[in-house]
Formats: C-alpha cells, sequence, structure tokens
C-alpha cells in the first residue's frame, strides 16, 4: 500500500525530482526501452527561461505584492518533470498574468504596442506555419515518396527512375493498351530476365516483392530503435494523453519527426498492415511542438502549447483525408481535452492552409482535396438502411474483436520474450504479409489503393475486375442500370474474400509493433471489403429477384437501385467507427469525401450501430485501450463516473495509514524540509489545528532552498523556513530564516470529505487539476491526486490499481 | 450598497423565496411588462414531481445514509425560483444518482432492464421527435405560410387563393411570356379595377401592399402582447442565458411556441426588414422543451433539459439554412454553455433529421437541402482577396456600428415613452417600411429572395435585371465572360445602392420591436448587396481595364474571371459575422449553401477580417449586447476575465460591512431561521471557529420547516434546528429538535481569499456554479455569487454595476 501523500508516479526512485531533466536513466514506456539522453533533443522547455514568479498569480499576492527579489527569480520553479502531469490552472494563470503585463505595457510605448499586437497575432501566424508546414514538405513529402517506394516493390521506371508507376506511364510517349502498362515500367523480371510472362518471371517478381518488403521495414524498425523510440506505433493514444496535460520530453521533438517521416514513408511501402493517417496526427503535432519555440507565449506555457498541438492533430487529420472540417472535429471529439472555441477558430484555419497547401502539391494527381473521391449516381432506399444497419453490427463487432485481440497481443509482447526481439518480428510480420499478399491483387495494391478501388461506383465502360458485369441490352432504364456479374466479378468476389479474412488477421499483430503504423486505412480497409461483398449480393439479388416484397416500387428491371460502392464507403466507416468510436467526426469525414449531403444517413444509421454495438463488449476505443495498457494517467473526459463513492474513501491516508504529512506555516527547519520524501505538501496553521494554508511542490522546494543556499549569506540546515507573511520571533542567535511563500500555492483547491466522487472527478477533469486537498469542517483531512483517482477508477472495474504508472 | 449574503437578485421584493411560482405580480423583463399568469403556461417542471433527497447526492452521506422518512419526501426542496439560475453540479448529481439507481434495478428485473433500456435510448427518441417537429410541423408550415403570406401583399391567385404566386403559375395551364405573369394570378388593381397598367393601378396595388403589411403586424404585435410577451424578438440572446443555466419560466412554453409561429409568419409577410431564421432557434427550443415533458429524464432536470435544448438550437439553425453541420457548430459556437460529446452527436443527428424532413416537404420547390442554392462556374483568384478583405472590413464596420445604434435605440425604448406604445411603433415603422419599400423591386422583394438573387452567378439567358449586361460576341473566350454592363444593370445598381441604405437604416429601429425577428437575412441582404454592388465594380473594372497589371495573368479577354455573385455572398457573411461574431459556424454554414470547399477561404478571410474589425470596436455581439441590455446574469465563456483582482476583493461582507450572515450547525431555532433574510446560507461548527460544515439555501429551508410543521408534532418556533450527524443535548422539556442535515450541501465549493478572480471566474463557469464561499486559513470569511463576479466585470468596464439585475 503506498504511503500517503503526494508521490509523483512510480518513478521516485528514477526521477528524483531535483534530478536534472537531461538524465541518462532508461526508462521503459510504451513497452520500449528508451534512452532519455538520445530522445531528449527537444530542449526541457519550461525550463527554458526564467518563470517569474511575480507573474505566475499562484503566489496569489497579486499586484499589491512586495517584491522579493531572491524570491522572483529562482529558475524552474514552477516547472515540472518528465513523465508528470501539469496543473492547468497554474499554467493558464501564467498566461494570463502575461498577458495583462503586455497589456498593461502596451499603453506605455509604441514599441510595447507592437509587441502587444504581435503578440495577439503569433497564434495566427502558427496556425499558418503548422498548417503550411505539415500540409508542404511533410504530408506532401509522405505522400509522394511513399508512392514512389510502393511501386519499387513492383518495377522501376526505365525513363526516370524516380517517377512512380502511374506518373511513369503519364509521361510515356509510345501507345499502349492498358493504362498501367507501358513499355517504360518495366518489372523486376522483364528488367533482370528480359521476359514478362511466365511462372519464372512471377516468382521472380514474388521474391523481389518481398525483398523489397523486407528491406524496408528492415529500415524503418532499425531507425526507429536507433534513433526515436518514441516514432513507433501510431501516437494517438500518446497524443491524446499528453492533450490531457501529461508531459513526455522528446515524444514531439525533432528526431522524433525527423525519423517518423522517413520510417512511415517506408513501412508503408513495405506492404504491411497498416497506414499512415494516424501517424500523420503525431508528425503534425511534431510539426506545431518545434514551431512552438519561435514564440516566447507558447514555448513557456504548457497549457497554451497544448492549444496549439489541438490544432496540429486537425491539421493531421485534415491533410489525412483532406476534409478540414472533419478534421476539426477529430481533435474535437477524439482527442483533444481542452478545446476553447478559439483554438476551435484557430484549428480550421490551419486545417484549411494545411488542406490547400496539399492541394497545390497536388500528390495525388487527381487536383482533387480528397483522398478518395467518390461521385455515385444513384440515389438510396429507405429500405437499404436494413444492411447498411447490418454493416453497422459487423463492424462494431469487428470492432470490438479487434480491440480484444490486439490488445490481447501487445499484452503479450509487453509480458513475454517476444517483445525483446522487435526486429525480429517485425521481419517476420512483413515476411508473412509479402508472402501471403503478392498472389492476391487486392491484397498487393496498398491500403488506399484498395478502399480507392472498392469504393467506386462501376461506369459501363469500367474495366476493372471489380466491374466485371455481363453486359446486357434491355432497351429500357438506364445504362447504369443493375447488371448480372459476370466471371471477373465472381473471381474478384473470391478474392476480396481471402483478402478480408487476411487482413482482419494480420492487422491484430501489425498494429503496436516498432515501427509508425495507423489503423485508420487497414479498418477502413476490412470494412469496404465487407460493404462491398454485401453490396455487390444486394445488387445480383435485386437483378434476379426484383419482384421480392423488399425490392418493390423502387427496384424495377433495368433500374440502377443499388451502388456496391457506397456500402463500401458505409462498411469502411462501421469498421472505423467499431476500432475508434469516432462519431460526428467520422460522418463528417465521410461527408468530406462525398461531398453529397445525402449519404450522410447511412453513414450515421452504420456509425451508430457499429458504436452501439462495439460498446456493448466495451466501452474503450483502440485509443483508449493503449492508454490503459500503457498505464499513462488520463481522465477520460466522456465516461461518467457512475461510483457512489465519496471523497473520503478515495483520499490518502487511508483510515489505517499514518496522518498526512503536511508542513507548518513556520517553526520548521531547511534540514526538515530537505529529508521530507512526497512530491508535495499541504502547509498548516500548525499541527494542532490542521487549518490549511496553502500548497507547496517539493520540486520547488528544493530548488529555491538550492537557490538562497548559492545567493544568500547563512542559510544553514537549521535556518528555519516559514511560508506566513511575516517572519517567526526567533531567538537571536538563530540564523536568518528563509522565507518561501513565493513559491507556495496560497489558492489550493479544496473539496469537503462528504463530496461525492463524481462531483470530484468532474472538477479533476474540467479544471485540470493534478491534485486536491480534502477537508472536513475545516480542517484538512487528506488529499486526492490524478492517480488516486485513477486507481481507484481501475479498482472499481475490478481492474489492478498498480497498472497506473504515472501521476 | 448591498448586505453581506447571498440574496437572489433584484427581485427579492417580488419574488419572495417562499412565493407560489404562479404569483399574478408584473415584471419588467427585456422592456416588455410581462403577466406572468398567462405566460407561465408550462408548469413549473421542477416542482412538479417530488425529489427524492434521498437521491440528490448532493446530502452527501451517500449510500450509507440512514434514510429519515421526513426528509426525503419533501416536494420542491432543491427545486429553483423562476429568474434565478441552476447550480449545474447539483443537477448533473441528481442525474447521475437517477442512473445509478436504475442502473442498480435493471440487474434485479428484466421489467427493470427494460426500463433501464427505454431510459438509454430516451435521448435519442427525444431527438428524433425534435427534429421532426422542428424540421416538418413548424420549418416547414412556417415557410409555406410566409411565402403565401407574403405574395397575399402584391395579389391574389384566382384558380386557388391559397396558392402562392410562384405555385400559381406553375399550375396554369395557360401561355404567358414572363415566367410569373401568368393571367391565374392577379394583382389587387387588376382583381378590384380590371386595370393592371397604368399609374391608378400602380398607386391602388401600393395602397393595398400598405394595408397588407400594416394589417399583419398589427395582428402580430397584437398576438404577441395578448398571448405571448415573451414570444418577440429573435430569442437567441434569451435563449444563450437559459443554456448558461438561468431559468425563466415560460419562455420555452407552448403558449410561446403556438404564438410565436403564427407571428412570425405574419412578420415576414408584413414586409419589416427581419428574418424568420433566428426566431427558428426559439421556436425549435420550444418544441424540445415541450417535448422533454414526455421523458421523466428531461422534465426533472435543468441539466438535462439543457442539452435537449442546445441540440433543438443545432436544429433550429440546421432547418432555417439547411445546413446540418453548421447548425451543430453553431449551437456549439453561439448558443451553447453546457456542450458535451454526446450532446454534440446528438444535435448532429437531430439537426439531420430535421433537414431531411424539411427536404421531403420540399418547401423552396426545389428539392434541395438549402435555402440559397449556389452553383458557381469560374474559380477565384489570390488578387481577389483584397475586395474579399475589404468587404469584411465593411462588414465589420457595420455590424459595430449597428449594434451601438440598435442598443443606443433600445435603451431609449426602455427609457423614454417610447416603449409603452409599442403597438404604435410597430405600426409606424411597418408603415414607414411598406411606404419606402414598394417602390423599389429590390427592397420589394422579401430579404431571402433578395439574397438568393444577389447570390446567383448570371448566365448567358439570365433575364434578371441583375444580368442586364451588353452582349458582346468577341469570338473568343468563354460564353461566361464578364461583359460590359448594360442599361438594366446600371438601373440595378442604383436600385440596389438605395436597398442597401434603407435596410441599413430601417433594421437598426426594427430589430427588438415587438414582434418576432430574426438578423440573419437583414444582415446578409446588406452584405449581399454591397458584395454585389463591388463584384460588379470589379467585373466592370476588369473588363474595360484588364491590361492593369493586378489583372495580369489571370484575366485576359473573353475570359470569365469575375463572379459578382460570389462576392455578394462573402460580404453577406462578412456583414452577418460583424453583427453576430459568428466565425467557425458561419463558415461552416456559408460552405454548406455553397457546397465547394474552394469556396472556403474567402468566406474565411473576410469573416475573420470582419470579427477583427468589429472587435475593435467592441467585444460583445448582438446577442451579448441584448442579454446585457436586460441584465441577464450571463457569463461569457468566450471572454477571459483580465483584471488582477483577488477573491476577497470580490466577495461579500465588503471590509466595511458586517460580518456574513451564517447559521450554526446547533443551537439555532426554528424561528431564528425563519427571520433570515438572504437566499442561502453558510452553516458553520460555531459562530467563534467560523468553521464551514454546508450550505443551505433559504427557499429549501423553509420548505422543509413548513413540511415539518405539518407532519411531524410539536415544531414550534422555539424548536431547535441542527444540522449535525447527532441532536444536540437539550433541556429535557424543550420542544423536540428538528434534523436538517438532509437538505445541507455538504460539500460546498470554497477558494481561498488569495486565489485569483480569472481562476475563480474559471471555476464558476467551468463547473457552472451559483456560489462560492471564500476562506481564510480554514476559516469561512465571506461568499461570493454569479451575480458578484458579474458586477465586479461591469464595474472594471466602467459600466453600472446594478445593470446586472439577477442571481
Amino acid at each position: 500500500m503506498e504511503n500517503p501523500g503526494y508521490r509523483s508516479g512510480s518513478f521516485d526512485g528514477l526521477h528524483h525530482p531535483s534530478d536534472d531533466d537531461d538524465d541518462d536513466e532508461m526508462v521503459d514506456i510504451a513497452g520500449a526501452t528508451l534512452d532519455f539522453s538520445s530522445t531528449d533533443d527537444v530542449p526541457p522547455l519550461s525550463t527554458a527561461g526564467l518563470v517569474s514568479l511575480n507573474s505566475t498569480g499562484m503566489n496569489g499576492n497579486g499586484p499589491s505584492k512586495l517584491v522579493d527579489p531572491l524570491e522572483d527569480l529562482v529558475p524552474g520553479v514552477g516547472t515540472y518533470e518528465d513523465f508528470n502531469t501539469i496543473d492547468w490552472v497554474r499554467e493558464k494563470s501564467k498566461d494570463r498574468d502575461r498577458h495583462r503585463e503586455i497589456t498593461n505595457k502596451s499603453r506605455q510605448s509604441t514599441v510595447a504596442l507592437l509587441h502587444s499586437l504581435c503578440d495577439a497575432f503569433s497564434g495566427w501566424l502558427l496556425m499558418l506555419l503548422v498548417g503550411l508546414m505539415s500540409g508542404s514538405a511533410l504530408a506532401g513529402g509522405i505522400d509522394i515518396a511513399a508512392h514512389w517506394l510502393s511501386d519499387l516493390k513492383g518495377g522501376v521506371c526505365l525513363t526516370d527512375f524516380w517517377f512512380n508507376h502511374e506518373h511513369c506511364c503519364w509521361m510515356s510517349n509510345e501507345t499502349f493498351q492498358e493504362r498501367d502498362r507501358c513499355p517504360e515500367w518495366q518489372s523486376w523480371a522483364e528488367l533482370i530476365t528480359g521476359k514478362s510472362e511466365g511462372a519464372f518471371a512471377y516468382i521472380m517478381n514474388y521474391m523481389m516483392y518481398i525483398f523489397w518488403a523486407l528491406l524496408f521495414s528492415l529500415l524503418a524498425v532499425t531507425l526507429v530503435r536507433a534513433f526515436a523510440p518514441y516514432a513507433c506505433g501510431s501516437g494517438i493514444p500518446e497524443i491524446k494523453t499528453i492533450l490531457s496535460g501529461f508531459i513526455i520530453r522528446g515524444y514531439l521533438g525533432k528526431w522524433t519527426l525527423i525519423i517518423k517521416t522517413i520510417t512511415l514513408v517506408l513501412a508503408v511501402s513495405s506492404g504491411l498492415s497498416l497506414g499512415k493517417e494516424g501517424p500523420l496526427v503525431h508528425v503534425a503535432c511534431c510539426c506545431a511542438n518545434i514551431l512552438c519555440h519561435l514564440f516566447t507565449k507558447y514555448r513557456k506555457n504548457e497549457a497554451k502549447r497544448r492549444e496549439v498541438l489541438s490544432a496540429a492533430a486537425a491539421v493531421g487529420v485534415s491533410v489525412a483525408f483532406g476534409a478540414p472540417i472533419g478534421g476539426v472535429l477529430f481533435s474535437l471529439e477524439e482527442v483533444s481535452y481542452y478545446f476553447p472555441l478559439k483554438t476551435l477558430w484557430r484549428s480550421f484555419f490551419a486545417a484549411l492552409v494545411a488542406a490547400f497547401t496539399l492541394r497545390s502539391i497536388n500528390p495525388f494527381g487527381n487536383s482533387r482535396l480528397v483522398l478518395f473521391y467518390v461521385e455515385f449516381h444513384a440515389p438510396w432506399h429507405l429500405v437499404e438502411l436494413a444492411p447498411f444497419v447490418l454493416l453497422g453490427i459487423f463492424g462494431g463487432l469487428w470492432g470490438a474483436l479487434f480491440i480484444r485481440a490486439n490488445i490481447a497481443w501487445c499484452r503479450r509482447r509487453k509480458s513475454t520474450r517476444l517483445g525483446h526481439y522487435p526486429v525480429i518480428e517485425v521481419l517476420v510480420v512483413t515476411a508473412m504479409t509479402a508472402l501471403l499478399a503478392f498472389p492476391n491483387s487486392y491484397t498487393r495494391m496498398s491500403g488506399a489503393e484498395l478502399i480507392s478501388e472498392l469504393f467506386n461506383d462501376c461506369s459501363l465502360l469500367d474495366s476493372s475486375q471489380l466491374c466485371g458485369y455481363k453486359q446486357v441490352n434491355t432497351g429500357v432504364g438506364n445504362s447504369l442500370a443493375d447488371r448480372p456479374a459476370g466471371e471477373n466479378l465472381y473471381t474478384a468476389l473470391w478474392q476480396l474474400a481471402l483478402a478480408l479474412i487476411f487482413k482482419m488477421l494480420i492487422t491484430v499483430i501489425t498494429f503496436g509493433m516498432k515501427v509508425p503504423s495507423g489503423l485508420f486505412i487497414p479498418s477502413m480497409a476490412v470494412g469496404a471489403i465487407a460493404g462491398r461483398l454485401l453490396g455487390v449480393g444486394m445488387e445480383q439479388l435485386a437483378y434476379y429477384h426484383h419482384d421480392w416484397v423488399i425490392f418493390k416500387g423502387w427496384c424495377s428491371q433495368g433500374a440502377d437501385c443499388i451502388t456496391p460502392g457506397l456500402y463500401a464507403m458505409v462498411g469502411a466507416a462501421a469498421c472505423l467507427g467499431g476500432v475508434t468510436r469516432m462519431t460526428v467526426s467520422l460522418v463528417v469525414i465521410m461527408f468530406e469525401l462525398t461531398g453529397g449531403l445525402e449519404y450522410i444517413v447511412p453513414l450515421m444509421a452504420a456509425t451508430m450501430t457499429s458504436k452501439w454495438v462495439a460498446d456493448a463488449f466495451g466501452r474503450e476505443g483502440i485509443y483508449e485501450a493503449h492508454i490503459r495498457l500503457n498505464g499513462y494517467p488520463f481522465l477520460e473526459p466522456k465516461e461518467e463516473f457512475e461510483h457512489s463513492s465519496l471523497a473520503v474513501d478515495v483520499m490518502r491516508p487511508r483510515r489505517s495509514d499514518p496522518a498526512l504529512a503536511v508542513l507548518t506555516q513556520d517553526g520548521m527547519t531547511v534540514g526538515e524540509v530537505e529529508s521530507t520524501h512526497y512530491s508535495g505538501f499541504p502547509v498548516v496553521v500548525s499541527q494542532e489545528s490542521q487549518r490549511l494554508v496553502g500548497f507547496v511542490f517539493r520540486r520547488d522546494l528544493l530548488i529555491s532552498i538550492d537557490n538562497a543556499r548559492k545567493r544568500q549569506e547563512g542559510i544553514v540546515s537549521t535556518s528555519q523556513v516559514f511560508f506566513s507573511e511575516h517572519a517567526p520571533s526567533q531567538p537571536p542567535d538563530a540564523p536568518p530564516p528563509l522565507r518561501l511563500r513565493g513559491i507556495m500555492d496560497l489558492s489550493p483547491f479544496t473539496v469537503t470529505d462528504h463530496t461525492p466522487m463524481d462531483i470530484t472527478v468532474d472538477i479533476f477533469r474540467k479544471l485540470g487539476l493534478r491534485q486536491c486537498l480534502v477537508t472536513h469542517n475545516g480542517r484538512l483531512l487528506g488529499i486526492i491526486t490524478k492517480k488516486d483517482i485513477l486507481k481507484h477508477m481501475a479498482q472499481i472495474a475490478n481492474r489492478d490499481p498498480d497498472s497506473i504508472l504515472f501521476n
């Protein structure tokens, strides 16, 4: 049982509060053994400058405070250690103080006025830069590079080897029959052996495919392990945690950015069942974090920085799907914790800038904003809601199953020897993927291409296998009317069915490996395949049985009533919804892909069903499940605290424990204070009365005492420490006392012992607290930290409370 | 100076805490003298049922509490008076308790399980009903009726008098030249005198136009005054206040709904410069409030009800503009206070249902979802951002000016005799409007028609005056190329310029009259006219001077480079943005009108400029200005509290005042308690220690004592009242003591006296408090109420603190 008081996570041993930020210790986080000295490339921002205590507002004396030059300039006071939670209230208060100071100064001189104007517009400028950088350099670059590398697995362009397949054939001057069979593009077999047909050439291409896949994935995993362990995974669980106020130094640093960008391209090109959309959010957040250094306002304030990161998450989705509004709603719904209206507006701006930058780069070559441009010709009918809801159920079931299986697999990786060989794991999975994927054209193509093909509405002249309908000339009705399936289509359906099973299985073991990997595309692919299969099934049913009662009245012979592409789209939304539990943002992203309001209703029906079904098996989405797996201190804002416990049941000390460790406002010595163990202490009037005066962090205490020792004469271990307004009376021969009122938080949050925990949790969430004191009839009784709450919640849910690792 | 303690507004005299809810007193609110007995048609919901104290959670003893049958069933405890602010924390806690109870019961029996399922889905069902009702019965009905009545001012359909002009001519079998000059539709002059041309006929039509306008407005204002005074205005300021937690009984009642629906049609038809979009939000909220009665969960809980109302606001905008996503963002950005993610998702659902219901009714006759469907052919060029920003500046200036002028006029109405003759005012303004509007075809048509015409992109065959270009056959370039303006267009421009001045002036005095009136359409009309004028100007400039350097490279001769309709749209967005200060939602609504992502950038540039320019003159939008004008207790969530005062500067009692009125936890008698004056009291251990135990409302105290007198023997004025766990020792002959711990809030919020006010304001906003106690070193010092904060803010802004009327 933990002792009462406020401990900062399980890392007390490793990260002693007075440790330097750049210590070289190894910490196991997210299953990876990380070397802090190499990842901590971003200077610990909060210690980068002096935090004037006079302007933090939390010292509470306001403008009338007597300035104490010693206290005011202690560097490091008010900053945070790594793997700790920030205090939102303190950060926001600091920012308001800074703003107030600038506003006051701006009335005095023109220079100051200009400075204040710059300050006011720096947020917008930052957003512009984030949008431009994420949209162009990264998203565009990643798209182009991934396209080229993916095609390299199949062959090479003879005229210019840096052209991808499509581009190569566009540039071709020669005539050729099929669009993608130009003479300039040669498969590896053709290049090496000169033969493009036959079993030998096939095997040759097969081998080269596997070779490139292994090479890419080996490069990716090696780079990640060597330079930036934080670059692995999708990054969204960690970003959610960071946005909720946690500090992981280096997670959004420049090395992470560089390595993640490169390895993302490699991982996607290696043909693994992963997408680049989720990691793009991480990449955009890295950009934003690095750009924050340019502006003092954002560099020095953890809360303000998180506002920018929220906007960056929107930018990430905006460039991933070309859906700026969907991106903003994704940030609001899925990743952000504190999302004021100002941030909404700025995110929207940044998302738009990014989307337009991307469009001007035109990586998809279709001058469209969106990844999958879809245009459907036929409306849908109310009867079709039934299959759409079916797809929703499938999506929900698959989402729930996927989360369980993936978490079980990741837990296995953490707890068994499997986790010790990440490179081998990646290579084995890549080899398996390549081996199984090559023979099937639907798994050989990249996830995005597959989805694009499945969403496609067959036109009359479409040569793709999926549009292999028999031509019938009934003479009546629409030229796009439903037609009977032909040989080609049946083959395609078999292949799709195999692809579905393959994708479902391989994605479970792929997500969570030590390479950058997103879930959006694989989830959507699974759903799109299922949807397309159902769609074609419905279409054939309607064609052969248009006299059935369910088709009566809307689907006569020769009419174009079923659009299999729409089913694929609905299926994709359902599966993505089941896995991530996104709702509004998902529907809006899909709406932005099609541009037609009328397809919102099917999407909504499927997403809603999928969420309900998946929620029935477990309320957590994949990101929340990974957060919990890694023991991050994340207080889910969506879930209600349902239990009827009171603050007194959760607080420390428990009834059997020794009393709470407190400091008294006078009468303690420097030595006594230095020999304490907890991270923070309430300060009381006296041990007897237990009347609360304030709260002080051990880190700030030690920094201040250290500083005082250096700068003030006569501070020894027996010097008295006092937190009261006036120095206590002392014997004349005593050493001079040390006044530490300046570092004390004079407005600690308190709740009474009778406060129901649901209210307490609400307060923690809404105000972003990291601790709260508990009183009874005006006397201090105990303390509740965010970790205590999370442990309590884990206990209620019959989980191991010790799985919560950080504070 | 007010006395220390917690007073409930300035209405103490009128609304004594123990008064019945249905008192007949007259209260002046929003400038209207209202008769409560007639408007309070909706039963005061919160007193409708018994609120079991055992399930409120705020009594704090949790599940282990000994059940005290007397305390548990006191009706009315925990409810609110009219014109008071709710306590969000208490309401949400109540709902969680209710939910917990249902969940616990659901494990016991199948019936209870079904009940719990019903309860879980009741929110969705309610949303469906709100969407259906608002979309169909109201929005559709209002559209159709307003269309018909508006046309009635000009003439009548001979075949079927209930057809409007357009419908009448559609139904016509005869041939006629101009689309809207069918023989079936006869102007009044034609009908009465048989002549359709000439001065006499013109005057005849003019007179009839004025007659109908006066008749409609007279009817509207009379109905509003007689049956539902709350039906006047746009309703958005009041809804914002209600959503922030204020209670105005009857504001969303069934009479308000009926009367507002009818009078809205009349007011719009009378030709006054007002729109129906804002009031539709009020109408949708009334629907939602009435439908809430069907579900206990929403009927009995003020916080839950507000979630539904937030969604209803989204529905209102969704049906007004056919923009469901924009509607949801409008609710989030502009009107809502507490908008959890669950509400976001449900609002979206309701908004979609409403939009599709409206579409199936098809009131605009174009089977489009949107009010103004726009399709532009030409893209815009970067150079055009300059005129777009100019439009933004115009919009911002006009917005700021409009708000000032309108508020000055409304203040005048409140303070002078003008306010005593609302009927005459409405009639005079209607007469003026009709007199001036008839001669100009652009003011004669309704606002929505005008905007629609201005947004329109001229095709070659367009016969409208605005498309009166000279036909040139250059032989080169686009058939839609820029052409020189002809006679007709010059006439149109003159008329538009006059219409602009007229609309700008008349809207100032129209908004705020005692008829339902929205601002969206008039504001957009002003901006659209200005935009179209600028657009045509730019077009002619480009035509005649395409060799100028600004047109070089993108606007050669014979090209279609300038789209005046787009300018009109940007201007409309800018002006609406300047008046309401909407940002994201405005851009998204406009985006949903056009459906093209590429026009977002001009819209965004104009909206941003407009907001910045308008904010430079005053940070309040029109709705906030009206809220302040009416003295509602609204704590603006968007604005930061900038001043550096501390809690001790704001709290009551002030330094010179007598000490805070408190109750002690024992030792007081029933008589002493009953003779108190304030609305609420902190309960302390003893007068000496001032250690806080809890907080109790006078209303709850009086209700409980009343109840105890009726049900418990021997309660007299000298009976002791105690709030402690155990009864105090008493002399044996004393009357039995009364235990009131159950009605005491055992977890009152406290802050220390040193807490900066910015943090305190944040706490109030985020938690939705109505009061907060102030302590110093564990002793109770004072109290801060929402009203105190608002007064303090008014004082800082150099406004009259007494303008804040309510608590």
